[in-house]
Order: C-alpha cells, then structure tokens, then sequence
C-alpha cells in the first residue's frame, strides 16, 4: 500500500510552477470573489490566497456583503472579464441563496474561467477539445498519471454526480480509456458497483461511506470528501484506517494532504492557459 | 417482453408537432449542409427530407461539392447564421477529410445548432440547463419515459462513448437519477458489466456484440447500432432474434423501427427550441 500524497505532488509541481511565472514579462492575477460569510468558503479562500502567493501569483480578494444584488455582482465581473491585468476570476461557491449560481458562472468570460465552470469550458472538456477544467478532478488526474496508475481499460466507479467533481471526472477518465461507472445518493447496492472497481474515487461528501466491503479486488482509492465531524475533525469519505490495511488495497489518499492539495495546485496552474495571446503556456499539458 | 417501437412512438409525436407548427404565424427552416457524396449521408439526408415534409417542417438541403473550401463552408454557415428565415442548421456527418469537424460545429450559432453538438449546448445539458439536445440519446429518452421504463435508481449501462451518442445518453441518464457505466472498445470483460444493467443501451456500431451471455437479471434492451451487412442487410448490435426469446427480456427495440425514427422525430422538434423569442413553444418538454 502506497500513499497518493497530494501535498507532495503539490508541493513539486508548486516549484515548477513558479519557475514558469517568474518567466513571465509580468505576474499572473487571479481575482477571487466572495459574497457573504460564508465560515467555511473563508478558509478555503484564505488557503487559496496563501498558496497564490507562495506559487508567485498575484491573487486578489473581493469581498462582496451578504445582501449583494445580482446587478452588482454582474458589473463587477464583467469589469473583471474587461480588465487586462486580471487573467483569472473565480466566483466562490456557494452563493447566497438569492443569487443566481448559473447565471454568475456564466458571466464570467470562458477564457477567464479557472474553475471550468462555464458552459463552454464544460462543453469543450467533455469533447475532447482544449478547455479550462474543473480544479478538482484535473488534480486527481494528476495524481493518477503521477503515480503511474494505469487506467485504459480499467474500471473506475465514481461516487457523486455533482458538476464540480463527479461529471467531469468520469469525462477525464474516459477521455483516458476508463470503464466508468458513476454512482450517487440514489444507486442501489453500492458495496456491489465498487467491488468490480481498479480505482474508486468518492466524491460523495459522506463520513466513512466507503469501508471494506466495498473492496473486491485490488483497488486504489481516491478520497475527495472532506467530512467536518461533530468535535471539529476532519475526515473523508472513506473508512481510511480500515482500509489502510486492508489486502486489497493498492494506494490511498490521506485526508487531509491528499485530492485538497491538488485541487488548489491546479487552480493557481489554470490562469496560465486563460486568455489566448503568448500567455498560454502550452508546456504544461491541460489534459495530464 | 415488448417491442419498443419507435416508429410508433415517433408517429404519435409527428401529429402533435404538425399541429404545433400549423400554429406558428410562419413556416420553422432547417437547413441541412451535405458536404460531398457519401452514400450513407445521401440516405440520412434524404430520409431527413421525407419526414421534414411529413411534419410540415420546411426544409432545405444545401449540397457542397465534395471539395469544398474550409473558408466557403464557415461563409456558408454564417449566412445560414444571419438569415431569419432558417431556423435550424444542421451539418451532416461526416465531413470530407480535408475540413475540421470540431472548427465547423463550433460555427454554427448555439441557438440553431438543432444537433446540439456545439460545444455550448454540451455543456448546457451537462450542467442540467435547458439547452438543444442531441437527438439521438434525446429521442431514446421519450422512449424510455413513453414505456414506463423505470429510470432512477436503476443501473444503466451504456456502450459506446461517442459525443454524439453515448456521452451525452450517460448525462440525461444520470440528471433521471440512474446509475451509469459508460463501456468501449477499450472494456475489459464487457458481458460483466451488462449483466447487471437493468437497461443495456448499445451505440457500438459492432454487429451482434450483444447476446444472451450479457443478461444476467429482467432487462430492457435498446439497440442503437445499424451496421450494414456485405449481403446489404442492416442490423443493429444486438442479437435480436437469440435476446427477443430470452427469459430476461423485458423489452427491447427493433432495427430498423426502434431508435433511428425518434432520433429524426427529435431532430424534427428541436426547431421549435431553437432561437430565444417567442418562437419557443415551451409545451414539449425539452427534457422529457
């Protein structure tokens, strides 16, 4: 049994990264937006403003009040999308819920785009063609290629359906040769669906969902869910001191240090294929 | 064990959309571009023609001699583009090898792109928003819902994950709540992987692929294939006449007379989506 350590991944790519920023002829500036006060989107956005700048890109905060109108947000992006110093926007999740999440994700220009969320970035990945893709996903297939698990012809289950993980994931994969099977909340039997799997990656958000009878074969698991607890600790989807042990299994993300960390590293990447002018650096591939 | 007739199904649908475009103030256009001579698109487009006719659609063929420039194609989209009185555009498949299938598709305006393979549209419908649907997986839906096929919560299995077919299936699939395996060329053991569907949809194009060795539980069967046989017969990817007498059939479509009639029917209706001004007629369900 091996760890997948994004952390490490992260951390090796993070310095590639920089190398290819201070190459520049100027800095790269994401703009992240975030309405409201949300607890957990301000750790999540304070972690993404560190890891920028230890990246060596510019990143710039704006925080938006709760009671922000739809108009306001919609000016203020579309200033974002007209300013040539700003090459990446990121609208954080969730919205209030009197905003409109489509229709924000869609102003923001596709070029832009670093979470991959817009229509046409969607539609582009899903057809093979070069695209911004979701952070999360594009890091875990990162984490695949790195430790060299192979996956043309293999099975792959996929838990969650959301448009942030699941549906893209299962696109990558299968762009890569994968049998894919996507389970959710509504699949019945899904100790049976994940027993036939080479990889199972849960993005299901569901404490301990995943323990050892969901193994049937020798099988790397990929662990997305980041599960607050009762008493303030984190854990995955997956029973992971259970199966850590188990004989089945191959490898196994630690949560935390592990999908996190990559989906962060991809995010501080993508603005480096925004816009379309010499700034897209095609050295770094879009698809791993 | 049923036969699922789409000509049927695709009949009953033609007489509600005749009466819906006898209602419009004028006459909805789709215009069709076939670049070249080959045989199969002659057919398809001709076959387009007939039922375009029946339904009281006005339609117009725009044929391109086979060496056709890419700049004269673009011009000839975007005059289709422009032109009011054309209200969907739709670009036969395959094109000549010299011209880029994913160039053109991309040219012509989301809002007429009645084939829904414009990289806006893929990613709409990925994203569960209203969009124009490719008619082949759209039309295997209305059959599907017309049967009372059971969908959420059931195990799916797809084969095939062309953009035309099978990825986009495996979404509308998964927005209806089943639980999806997209298999292919690449699949290991492929009968495994059906034997616990609880509907086996194959878009492989691989003549008889699909026998009793791959039911393993009550399953509908729905054959998208239609291979042409060197003594000129057409059959499709299942072995029909072993599977119509199998004790697990539940259901299954002829070929021809299943799926290929509601993929016209659809790409008959998907006019009436088409543009964004009145000319919508909301009352047939997009997604069904």
């Amino acid at each position: 049994m091996i760890w997948l350590s994004g952390k490490e991944l992260a951390r090796e790519r993070r310095k590639v990264l920089r190398q290819k920023l201070e190459l520049l002829p100027q800095p790269l500036c994401l703009a992240v937006i975030l309405v409201g006060n949300n607890p957990a989107s301000e750790i999540y956005v304070t972690a993404k403003e560190r890891a920028a700048k230890k990246a060596g890109l510019h990143s710039r905060v704006l925080r938006l009040p709760e009671d922000t109108s739809a108009n306001a947000l919609t000016l203020l992006i579309d200033g974002l999308n007209q300013n040539p110093g700003v090459h990446g926007v990121l609208l954080q999740l969730p919205l209030p819920p009197h905003l409109d999440m489509a229709r924000h994700l869609q102003e923001i220009d596709p070029q832009k785009d670093v979470d991959g969320f817009h229509p046409v970035n969607v539609g582009k990945m899903t057809l093979g063609l070069p695209a911004l893709t979701p952070c999360t996903p594009l890091g875990i297939m990162h984490l695949i290629r790195h430790y060299q698990i192979p996956l043309e012809g293999k099975n792959v289950a996929v838990v969650g359906k959301s448009n942030i993980v699941g549906r893209p994931m299962a696109q990558l994969l299968m762009h890569a040769g994968a049998t894919v099977t996507i389970c959710h909340s509504l699949t019945a039997h899904l100790p049976e669906h994940l027993r036939n799997a080479d990889i199972i990656i849960s993005a299901a958000g569901s404490p301990d969902l995943i323990g050892p009878e969901c193994l049937g074969r020798p099988v790397y698991l990929i662990d997305v869910g980041i599960n607050r607890l009762a008493d303030g600790a984190v854990c995955g989807d997956m029973q992971t001191q259970n199966l850590a042990t188990h004989p089945h299994c191959l490898g196994l993300t630690p949560v935390p240090g592990g999908v996190g960390p990559m989906t962060i590293q991809v995010l501080l990447e993508n603005p480096l294929y925004a816009g379309s002018g010499s700034r897209i650096d095609q050295t770094l591939p879009l698809h791993p």
